[in-house]
Parts: structure tokens; sequence; C-alpha cells
């Protein structure tokens, strides 16, 4: 069983990994297939993908819906946890936004 | 060089990890020594600690002070950057809060 430190702990566990924030973002603006996530997301492997995909749905903020189709349609979104979280997430962005030059020069 | 997709992507490369985040919001509450920080952060072994705080330290969050006194007191703060960072990363730690129980049954 997961044991937290505190709140930030819990949601650095959930939001953890290189592409579980940028896939929530996505998901902010729209709901989405695989696919187009994958295109959204340069770099990421399928494999890479769908496990996080399936760790966010486990932890209750993604959605994922089957539509009966042929072949079958699957689109992910957010719960309302889940848009709670990618508002959370926003400050943190708007900081990584204004301080991206002096990372990146920094880890040069 | 580290590329970046976007200011999220830079921010969570710079908050990445376990214990970065804990040793933000510790060194918020004011500056400390390692051995104060291990204390605050029960389970971190002192290398990955140290690690840590060196690459923090190279990001430009945290400024790592040498006393010079036998034995010498290194004391860690941080930046104007970081302490921008950290106001930044406390909706992500009231959204995990809120929702520590339900990430715990999730993952039980």
């Amino acid at each position: 069983m997961a044991e937290f430190l505190c709140g930030l702990d819990a949601a650095v566990t959930v939001v953890g990994g290189k592409w579980k924030p940028l896939i929530l973002w996505a998901l902010s603006v729209e709901p989405r297939r695989t696919g187009e996530l994958r295109r959204e997301l340069p770099g990421v492997s399928e494999k890479v993908l769908t496990q996080q995909l399936r760790e966010l749905e486990n932890d209750g903020v993604v959605h994922r819906e089957i539509h009966q189709e042929v072949p079958p349609r699957v689109v992910y979104s957010l719960t309302a946890e889940g848009a709670q979280l990618d508002r959370a997430l926003r400050p943190l962005g708007e900081w990584g936004e204004e301080h991206m030059d002096g990372i990146r020069e920094a880890r040069r």
C-alpha cells in the first residue's frame, strides 16, 4: 500500500513521470484517442504511453471509454479529479515557461 | 542539451523525482543542513539526498552555503526562483491533500 508523506508527495506520485502532466494537459484541451495523444507527445513510445494512461486511469484522474465500432474506438478524457489536477499544475507550467531558458542553459 | 516540450515539461524536469518537491517544501520553512533535511524526509538515503540537492543547485533553485567553521557547516536555502517554484507547487500539494485517501485506496 502506498504511504504518502504529505499531499504533495501523493500528488507527485500521481503525476510523476515524464509524460503524465503532458497527458493531462493534452486531455484538458479535449478527449483523445491513443494515436492522437502519441502525436501530441513527440518521443513517447506506444508501450510507455499505454502504461502511463493505465496508471492515470487507476488513480482516478483519467477515464477510458470504449466505443463499440469496428475497429473499437478508445477515447481518453479527464475525470473531475483529473481536471482539478490539471488546473493545480498550471502555476507549475507558468513557472517553467518563465524559467525554461535558464534551466536549459544550466543543463547544457 | 535539454529540450523541453513546454513550460510544464521544464518544471517537471526540475522537480521530478520522489524527494525534490519535499526538499523545496522543507527549505521554504527555513534553511537547513543536510542532516536536518534527512530527518525531515524519512527514508531518503544520504547519497540520493546529496545528488538531488546538487541537481537543484545546478538548476538554480537551491543555494548551498558553506560556513567556515570546524567542522564546516553546509546550509541549503531556496533561491528567489526556488521560492517561486515552491509557491507554484502549492496548489498541487492541496490537490494531493484532498485526494490522498482515494489515491491510497486505488493503489492498495
